[in-house]
């Protein structure tokens, strides 16, 4: 039996980056790949501890043992499958083998090395009904999973030449062990992770507000995911701006909240990836994640509060989930109130993200009680700065290569 | 060593009502002795199990053992002197010696039996020091005890002849084995108590809605402490009724909010009275008891958050103290914020109780933000119907006698 309360998750902060004048030369001759965004983000993800006690990419054993029971082989608690997919004709074209390492480079640069452990396949139904509970295809993570490569390489990974990331990224980018000296400096003992993918409304900002009380927290962190962005969804740089004003702009004390990043596509698995959430912020050092409605969810495809019951079926995770229901604005109280707490369901009004984004498309500041206004101005700001004028991810913005992660010549 | 985290206090709710018809044939000729509304308060808090374990009035080691150490000679932790004051001229003209049995009276009416353990003095001064902090005769307590007569009779009270409670009162008299059935009911496992002496205005809503999460609480328990009033005071009616209000008026959900009653006269001990508030809530079945700003204090005796650090102090107390700080408004944020919580300090409006009570004096009505709409017509509903027009207490509705305990005819 393993201890999963363990903090970070396995024990030990798994830190994969080679000294770059050293890796120079060990790389020299190998056999190279060049990856796609996700599995770049990925490789930073696993390098730099953010998956621990993930080494590398899983070989099939940890695969199946993810798949069907949601736990590493070793019995670590892990809910998603962290794999390097491939193209046999490629790896034909590689002559790569097991026991090989190959280089990975992302954007014409070296960025990491692959120790090929082992080649395999795997039933990618199988995988896709387990981890997201259905096989449809219009689930974004069934197409994810359904688009795999054929073939699969399990092995360790090893950066050889750390990433440059972009402002305003740049200043969120606080890998675990980094961030858990941050927190320390800062006699933070107590942090409640808040996941976004979302530019706040005074919504969030409650759920936040509220997560800290119900964890007793010293402070919350915001942990935005950095990845593949579908069109009409805000750009990241807006997301990951407009969170770190709140507290610029006194909406949270300066020694209670601090804005940061993960670099992973979402997959949209609902409940499993609210698993996922909880173990990678709790690498990062958080001891409560709130979890609030359709957490991670898509469509119909989950229930609303399935994220807030499958916790109650695994061990101690060593981080708390704080299950939030929902804030909205009530004019009987005459502010934010609180679904479990306010008697005046009938006059709530609920914060509608579409109506706030057809707002905010008109140009039109909505009122400061929902939307800060400093919130606003940043938002316009990113679209015009980041955004060819759209605050909204367009054909245009996505066309435009990966803005945050820059490998520099090794 | 005593368990200081059993519940109720000692392990056992103290229960000791005589059932009248039965008592009826008991005293008959037993010595009486008319009772001030202090001790009619105080007998019936006792054969109710409200101070739990207590069993009557204490005897010289208890009392000298809470004065000096805090806890009761058993080892259980009690902070406020319990005593039954007589003039020594009083116990001659009864002829009461130890062994004997009074009946006390109230309002003309046996309402119970005090069997004499002891007769004992006990040097005021050292008391007022140790539990005040203080000798002051400017602070109210102090020169309660120092008003108490030269002689203390220490045993057990038995009520003969339960006390019937006035409207609005009655409807929130829940002694502690009826308001733990209650709870039971309603499957509230974690209960947070407020204590209030206070007409609610929003940052006492808050107070309550913040500790609520805090706590992970089931519900609030508001308990109001019905006892002297002192002139200026919000009167009894007002308190509670508003307080009920709020969950009737939907600031509250109907499952998470309840309306009770303490019959105690306040002794603005501070950090001392909230340890007693604690003992008394956890007697009830809470498991959690906010604490604010100035808990229980007066003038500037005590330190402001002195009641949140003397249960450090002590041994586990089986309810667990929620410290809680100010909630303002905060025009930045167009609502009301918590101090902890808010970035926007100059720009807070604090909650004045005295510029709330000249608003309502005049009988304007402040904004729905401040203070509910339906708070201040009740406020004015109450000072119609029991206070002579005021809602503040006059010198003529001090005189017109105890409005909320009758004792009937045995």
């Amino acid at each position: 039996m393993v201890d999963n309360a363990l903090s970070p998750h396995g024990g030990t902060i798994v830190e994969r980056i080679e000294e770059p004048k050293k890796a120079k030369e060990r790389v020299k001759g190998l056999p190279q790949i060049a990856i796609r965004s996700q599995l770049a983000r990925e490789v930073i993800s696993i390098g730099y501890g953010y998956f621990s006690p993930l080494e590398g990419f899983m070989t099939q054993t940890d695969v199946d043992s993810v798949v069907k029971k949601m736990t590493l082989a070793s019995g670590y608690v892990w809910s998603i499958p962290i794999v390097f997919d491939i193209e046999e004709r490629e790896l034909q074209e590689l002559g790569a083998k097991q026991g090989d390492t190959l280089l990975l480079t992302y954007e014409g640069n070296p960025l990491a090395t692959l120790d090929i452990e082992e080649i395999f396949s795997y039933d990618l139904d199988v995988m896709a009904q387990n981890v997201y509970g259905t096989k449809d295809e219009k689930h974004p993570g069934v197409r994810r999973t359904q688009a795999y490569a054929g073939r699969f390489l399990g092995g360790k990974v090893t950066i050889v030449n750390p990433p440059k990331i972009n402002p305003p990224f740049d200043r969120f980018f606080y890998p675990p062990r980094l961030l858990r000296e941050e927190f320390s400096r800062r006699s933070w003992k107590r942090v409640v992770a808040h996941q976004t993918r979302n530019v706040p409304h005074t919504g969030h900002e409650w759920l936040m507000k509220g997560a800290w009380f119900e964890a007793n927290a010293d402070a919350v962190l915001v942990n935005a995911v950095i990845g593949e962005k579908r069109a009409g969804d805000y750009i990241d740089e807006a997301i990951i701006v407009t969170h770190d004003i709140l507290r610029e702009a006194g909406y949270f004390a300066e020694n209670i909240h601090m804005t940061s990043l993960l670099f992973w596509d979402m997959r949209y698995a609902g409940p499993r990836e609210a698993v996922f959430h909880a173990i990678v912020r709790k690498n990062l050092g958080c001891t409560h994640h709130m979890f609030g409605r359709d957490h991670a969810g898509v469509g119909t495809y989950y229930d609303p509060y399935a994220a807030h019951r499958i916790f109650e079926e695994l061990p101690d995770l060593g981080i708390y989930p704080v299950k939030a229901f929902e804030w909205f604005y009530c004019p009987e109280c005459a502010g934010i109130a609180y679904e479990e707490q306010c008697g005046h369901k009938e006059a709530a009004q609920r914060f509608s993200g579409s109506l706030i984004r057809s707002i905010i498309q008109d140009g039109v500041q909505p009122p400061r009680l929902l939307f800060r206004p400093e919130v606003f101005e940043l938002v316009m700001e990113s679209a015009e700065k980041y955004g060819s004028g759209s605050p909204f991810v367009t054909e245009s913005y996505l066309d435009r290569g990966d803005p945050v992660i820059t490998v520099p010549a090794l």
